[in-house]
């Protein structure tokens, strides 16, 4: 019991879709009281989460960066890929479980919402049954993406389908044929093949894209109207479902 | 330009799932900046969204309670509910409205993200084309339950599908008997047939009940152990995607 009792705390902080502002009142208070606050990055850059939090880091806190040894350049599918992103979430979870063995409170950030896709989970789902952990809820991309555009996204009756670009061409098909409303995340390289998919299921004309949301930088248009097909990391295609629908009442 | 330069801002206001905590620093800004606070709520009771956000407010700031004439109670494909509902919305957009049009910034009050399934959106589609209007997300109701149960709901390619438990029983068995992950929204009066459905697909083993997620008076179980179909308004059902997958990495 005073070995378990002097363990510190683990807290997963969810650190929305981008600007600063969107942060939780609690995720504040949960930076402004870490004694180690994680972020996941790739080499040679601060991390996105980094960025939007900085602003509440108290002075002399510990920063731990967990560091990608690889890119999204090589193919998840890969063995390499794998042993390498495996071997990297079982040392970083290691160097936290370090921090949390001295009685530190350690503060993981992870972009928008922490179990919702999140590099969070690999370090959750190995840290949660050995350590007191709370994970803070964020606010979402797609949430700040459609907010960002305006669009009522569902309503009433309405099926939300929330589908990874990274799935193949005939899954997004088959899944976007059998939907009122989707949200497509981890646009990226596979924008080429998410505008087939909602040209076959006769949604294209109705789907968002938006680029970076809620960010300085951010760009949002119907994806009929984007003339190439290169879009980075932090972009979403949405496709509204109530608006969508002929005769939605208001 | 001159009356449209001093018409009024609206704002939809996301308050997230019931802790306070989990508001934005954006939304507590936004609500500490309103000249007038519109929030929806059932006859005799404060709306939870008032709740939630209530600390935040200026002093002497316009309250204007949106007052649903008629309760769930009603069942929803009867036109009598559709025709009072219409109405209702109409006369509350109208109302806004009167305060944009008199240079006051509105807040609308939205529990959770203001766009998803919200009863926001049926002002937003009435106003946001007359009047600058902004959207602030907030932190999703699901977000709030799956954060507090702990259990990652999607990684890497998962899909998640987010259905209304209002649905038929025979939508929802089709529905989920593709799904990887699932969230059920509004399970009140549902959760036998949502118990049914998860049942016929296999799912009801993996799947999690959260009553009032992030409020005080919380709950949460494995629904094979919710020993009755008695639900509240605020309760979902979460299938986890990741977590329940044979052989899934950590
Ligand atoms: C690994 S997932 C993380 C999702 C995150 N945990 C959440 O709650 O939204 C990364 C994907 O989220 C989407 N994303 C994250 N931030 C975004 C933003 N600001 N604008 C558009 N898309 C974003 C992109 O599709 C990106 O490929
Ligand atoms: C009209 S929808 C509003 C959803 C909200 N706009 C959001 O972003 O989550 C109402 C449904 O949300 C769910 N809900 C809202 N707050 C909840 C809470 N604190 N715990 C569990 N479920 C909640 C319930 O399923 C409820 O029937």
């Amino acid at each position: 019991m005073t070995a378990s009792a002097a363990k510190g705390r683990l807290i997963g902080v969810g650190t929305g879709p981008g600007d600063p502002e969107l942060l939780t009142v609690k995720a504040v208070r949960a930076l402004a009281e870490a004694d180690v606050i994680a972020h996941f990055s790739k080499r040679g850059a601060n991390g996105n989460a980094r960025t939007i939090t900085g602003a509440h880091f108290r002075d002399g806190v510990i920063e731990l960066p967990l560091v990608y040894p690889v890119t999204i350049e090589i193919d998840k599918d890969h063995d390499d890929y794998r042993s390498a992103i495996t071997g990297f979430y079982e040392e970083s979870a290691q160097a936290v479980a370090a921090h949390l063995d001295q009685g530190r409170t350690v503060a993981i950030l992870s972009e928008g919402d922490p179990l919702f896709y999140g590099s969070y989970m690999h370090l959750h789902v190995r840290l949660s049954h050995l350590y007191p952990t709370e994970v803070i809820p964020g606010v979402t991309a797609m949430s700040g993406c459609w907010s960002q555009t305006g669009v009522p996204i569902v309503q009433g009756d309405d099926v939300l389908s929330v589908l990874p670009g990274t799935m193949s061409e005939f899954e997004l098909t088959r899944r976007l044929a059998d939907a009122d409303a989707a949200v497509i995340m981890k646009v990226g390289r596979n924008l080429s093949k998410i505008r087939k998919a909602l040209e076959a299921t006769g949604k294209l004309d109705r789907a968002l894209y938006v680029e970076r949301g809620t960010m300085p930088n951010t760009q949002h248009m119907r994806l009929v109207d984007k003339t190439d097909d290169i879009a980075p990391y932090f972009a979403i295609v949405l496709v509204p479902g109530w608006a969508g629908k002929p005769g939605a009442d208001k």
